[in-house]
């Protein structure tokens, strides 16, 4: 680590100590208790504190909008801020969906682009969110996405209906970047365009907010959105047409470091929390600590998380150093082993808190239905296996035996 | 299957096809639209029709009060039911944990306390709770419940602090099978007994309903309730002092087979609709059934949920055989494999439906939180396992050797 | 159970216990001492035995040249042989390949065949093998078998590679029936036939023994024959030309349920074994059945072993009731269920064995190497899984939704 | 990697390709075809290839004897080498258990005794075993250990009985390191001491060779060795009276690193043939790589490894900059996940390559059963987790909480 990074680690596990876990439960009040769907006071204070401290837009790897840091710099902040997933990283303005929407502003966003949309992200006053997801189609295969984007025109009429569009609860949520199709006749991954699109566009409408595992995720949600024919300039496409799919690709990479981390961050804490529950819960006559399954799940979640740490920051040190095309291979491993350590390790925690842990008092069903979820964005398991096993197989078709 | 089972099974079939399956989105439209903890009037519906169709407290092995069927015949009706298991119980009177306490009150109630409780509840118009679990302990050994029934005079007094206390969300929920400490200071197994406590009590209060994997299951519910020392006639105290392990040892044995069935084919449901799923969706030019993977899950559901059930089935014919007691090690067994399995199997079919698997747009999520809730409820996997090896290694030391 | 197979239950458990347990290491001594390749006198005299104490050929369902067990009656004789899975299915004059051949023998031998190689097979004088499997193909898919039937006036002419072929080491072994094709051109399963070919004649040839995971065992074996223009009379083919595939998948319902028995058998001995070294074993100052995972280990191999056992029987009472083809599924599961359960039984008793586990000083190392062989023969898992997932998407393109 | 470790490792896999692979099979037939227990041939004549290509010793940390490598450039030089487990490792003279007994000498042992041993094992003309395991106790732990070193005169006189006492079987194994008891009333940890032991000493006898899964692994092998009352003279003790628990613990840091790159490399070598084989293999008209379940296997094989892999190099970094105290629990984890890691990966290609790889045409049957007893051997899997989940739980019992 270098002494930036470790520097910024230790005021970050300072501010989370002083001022994230002890709001967690003042947080959840004030979102059960008022309009579910309006930001909390607890949050905005937070992120006046965080700006303060000098902890803010810690993603950006470009240094003129953010802090310049490499992947393998960042990687284990976001590991910190992911062990308080529901708070922490909008306190530091290193939340999703945001955090890959200003890159791709960043890199393909025109000045007036950034001037409108990228500037108050960077400032924390709206934020925005990417619609890509279909409830019609399989969207893991991009080729399905049945959304248009249709020139007429100074204008691009935008038609479809997309869903589990995260953020969009939040009325702060101003601008959404749309995945679809300007040109369903073109090669499989030319036809697809991003574009612009105002939430207050005429034609966009929140149909309804969906929920995860009975979990509604206010006031950030995931929204079902139609957009019925909604005209914006022209101007609005990003990067330019048939360019959809290349800026997914890019956009992705950075994201599922982020995401992998946050959840290794949040599997850690579940971890820490089983051991010091197992130590004091006590049945027929002893500590939970001294069964041995429950030993033998302690230490299958300490190798799994080591693992899937090092794997993640290894794929993130290949992205620093080769790029994200090279690192492929790493970043579709990391997406599959990350989620699955997270999703153990927070079961085996439910499993030692009882009926506990599935309950609201301890933040592990929570943390396991979004570890859960993370198995499916971005592509499920499966289309990064049959991924993985591609590149696994061309390396061998045309070399030496050794049998 | 005997005749009348087979019988019974194709009507509760057809029941089901015609009313149950059918009013399911109606039923969770009237939960959201009205006061979320009422009883709604699809159930109460239901319930009439199912009690003029004759499918009516089929759960009852007792032929005077209820239909007098074995375990064996019972649960692949319990099966039927499971598939729709937020409403289908309920509307046959099969639901827990009034059947649990039911089944308790005939084999140990009083004639008056049969009459008081046992008979409305056989007609469906109130409904019950079992207190056992409590928050500060780990209840799955029952020696370690802090709740106490002392004896002053002609009354108990009740204190105690109790969670988890499925059904008690129901206005309707009128009495409370209470399990506490009537002798501290005896043998270990003789220490609890078991009192009827009506919920109307003074010194009993519901402190808040409590959640699983953000399903507040309303207006069934998880309630944490507090006994204040609440009274109750020393006549409510069920079968004697120091008998409340006995009860709940017996009380155990028809619950899990009914649980573990109905899991079953909640299990089987969610099979059925992935491999709908899978036929029609489409990724990368293809069925998402002619994936390998897709199908390699789909034959494991079906090995788990055969084996499940067989098994179950098995435990069953044995505890109508020779006992619950003698059959204790399958009952152990069935506890653990079929919730496990269930899970698998759901989590299969969430996979394969991607992000709709994980919202409430399928039934899918909400199943999976009750298959994860069971492997805790009634002792957690751990717990069974360990009395499956204590039996399983007693079989060997004194036998040869034939290695 | 029926009282004639409890019976003979009885006495064979009185056979192992007096006879074949008593010899195992003697066995494995006259093996290691002499000509590996030739019978024993061990098992020679075990035979005789088991034939005067009226516990012969008790495998055959035909009445007429065997016990006329059924399916569901033999299995558990059938998990009792398997328990000394070397020797003791020999010493009854049940074991594979004989058995199946048998089978093949008794449905579509002629009078001169069963006369020739069917009467000193039941008699214990000869052995006999089943040659389908290819080195040079995936034989699972039995359209790409190579090996060459064809008709040449009076004679057919057998030419091809073959290997695996177990028993073929055993110089008792007189007949083999051979797998190959008569008609490339056929629709594809009718391209198969089977075949009589005496071991003696002209142009077979033993290539050599091969070994599974280290062990040749001799004198049984695995050969690797070549059949190099071998001519048989044409009376010598089975049922006739194109009806190999048919043959072939009668004669395997049965040996898969032999072989899952014997399977759950011996993974039953592994768990007693199990749990006696484990009750007497010590370390850190407690017997190694006070660790809970070992106990958790107890506790899974039981879970597992119980279901595979349930599950082979239900599929052996489908094929006495319904028929081998309706039974497809059940029997295809349960070829997947049962290896897998044994290998890993076997493996946790290897496990709490230490080093002796993967010894021959015990029988474990050799029965995993078996376990796991068998999880290739007859058809890897995955040819098994495709199989059951097709049936269970079949039963769903029809019918209704219930979602 | 350092430019050094990288150039060793182009020249070991030059050397591997030119020399080690080509000459596989000859191995195999010299073992075959002559006295099994004696060295062959072809590993002299590769020795001294590798000896003048300077690939030699590279093991050894210390500069004075050895290549001065840290255990981070090492370790995939090991890798490299354990690709052909059997022959490579010894050709470099980098084989267990030699290594581990060299650098015992290097830290312990006097200069007489340097001379007499360290300094022909350096040259490759004898060879060394290491006896600690013993038959009748689980000699995990190390308490349990029976053997006795007793001082006699000038003398120490060794009684015990030891087994799996690798390489003993090579009439080239001059020398024995013993682990006894000198003081049996003494603490714990202090009880036992390390002795070296000529194995021509009077009253060493090898009783017999022992087999793992059927193999003999000749012509090194797995000794079953009687101390008979033993006589060497005094100052062959190493360290010290006491002294043995404190010398295996320093002993097995860096041997644990060694087994687990073999293993990775074994196991990657276990992969690519598997992805060759899979490539050309046709069942049902296509290859078997485009089987769905066989990419799922290929890309589970990929991130296993690689996080075997990650972890590895984490140890062994650890081990050179903390020291192997400070990374104790990291070497505990590396011991069960990479021979776990390794043991999966293999068996998906036995798997893939059918009948073929349970036998001895391909490597990875024996490899299995390589991979399988390294998870007991220097301990089972039980031990380790139980090591790190005591550190696990230490680390929470005083800190904060953030529930």
């Amino acid at each position: 680590m270098t002494s930036r990074a470790a520097d910024l680690a230790d005021r970050i596990r300072a501010f989370m100590d002083a001022h994230i876990y002890p709001n967690e439960a003042a947080f959840d009040r004030e979102v059960a208790a008022g309009d579910r769907w309006q930001p909390t006071s607890i949050v905005e204070t937070l992120k006046a504190q965080a700006r303060a401290a000098g902890l803010w837009n810690l993603f950006l790897p470009d240094s003129e909008y953010g802090a310049g840091l490499t992947n393998e710099e960042y990687a284990p902040l976001c590991e910190l801020m992911g062990r308080s997933h529901v708070m922490a990283p909008e306190a530091f303005n290193c939340s999703a969906p945001d955090t890959g929407n200003m890159e791709v502003l960043v890199r393909y966003g025109t000045p007036a682009q950034r001037r409108q949309w990228l500037e108050p992200l960077l400032a924390g006053e709206i934020r925005s969110c990417f619609a890509m997801t279909e409830p019609a189609v399989a969207s893991s295969d991009a080729t399905n996405i049945a959304a248009r984007i249709e020139r007429e025109g100074d204008s691009y009429k935008v038609t479809g209906r997309k869903w589990f569009i995260s953020g969009a609860g939040d009325p702060r949520c101003r601008i959404a970047i749309v995945m679809g199709k300007t040109d369903p006749g073109a090669e499989r991954h030319r036809q697809q365009s991003m574009i612009l699109v105002p939430m207050d566009t005429p034609g966009v409408k929140i149909i309804r907010m969906l929920s995860v595992f009975g979990y509604d995720d206010a006031p950030h949600g995931h929204a079902e959105i139609v957009f019925d024919g909604a005209r914006v300039p022209a101007t609005n496409l990003l990067l330019g047409e048939g360019r959809g799919f290349e800026i997914a690709q890019g956009r992705l990479g950075p994201g599922r470091i982020h995401h992998c981390m946050r959840l290794i961050g949040l599997a850690e804490r579940a971890l820490e929390v089983m051991c010091r529950r197992v130590s004091t819960r006590v049945a027929f006559g002893r500590p939970l600590a001294d069964q041995g399954t429950i030993r033998a799940d302690i230490a299958e979640s300490r190798m799994e998380l080591d693992q899937a740490r090092l794997l993640t920051m290894h794929a993130a040190r290949l992205m620093d150093t080769v790029g994200n095309k090279a690192a492929r291979k790493e970043i579709a491993m990391i997406k599959v082993v990350a989620p699955r350590a997270a999703q153990r390790v927070i079961d085996r925690a439910i499993q030692a808190f009882g009926a506990a842990g599935v309950s609201d008092d301890v933040f592990l069903a929570r943390a396991w239905a979004h570890a859960r979820t993370i198995r499916l964005a971005d592509g499920p398991d499966e289309v990064h296996r049959a991924a993985i096993a591609k590149t696994e197989l061309a390396k061998h078709t045309s070399s030496r035996a050794n049998v």
